[in-house]
């Protein structure tokens, strides 16, 4: 069975954030009121798996050891079984 | 008035992905069978607008300076309005 994964991995709130800083300044010199900026990753993954708990054991794994370091990220993802997309 | 968005920027899909194809190819030789992979950016946004209609504009332009390369890049947002979340 085919997965759509949506991940999204993004910094610890205790984490500094200097890119999302920086737009923020940037943000209040163009005069937009703004109170915060948080940049994180935004991760689209397709893959085969034999059901929807195999896909997110994978998921956990690949996110855990590929997409995000676990000393500063948190992460969380979105599955969608695209057989039954396709199937609408 | 208080809003929150959450912005999606992600490649075209006619844009070549390295760091996408860099973990899947890890994927792979870690037998996971990956179909594709998509690293983009997620961007959280808070900001003060008068109505929603102003906060949507805002962003539009926020995310067309700062946050997007037109080029390359297509974006998204979901916009949330925290005096409504607070209420309940």
């Amino acid at each position: 069975m085919k997965f759509k994964a949506q991940v999204y991995v993004t910094l610890r709130p205790s984490v500094l954030d200097p890119a999302g800083t920086a737009v923020q300044s940037a943000m209040k010199q163009m005069d937009y009121h703004v109170e915060s900026v948080r940049i994180g990753k935004y991760v689209e993954v397709v893959l085969e798996a034999e059901n929807e708990d195999q896909a997110k054991e994978q998921l956990d794994q690949v996110c855990d050891r590929l997409l995000a370091n676990p000393v500063i990220e948190n992460y969380c993802f979105e599955l969608t079984n695209l057989a039954l997309v396709e199937a609408i």
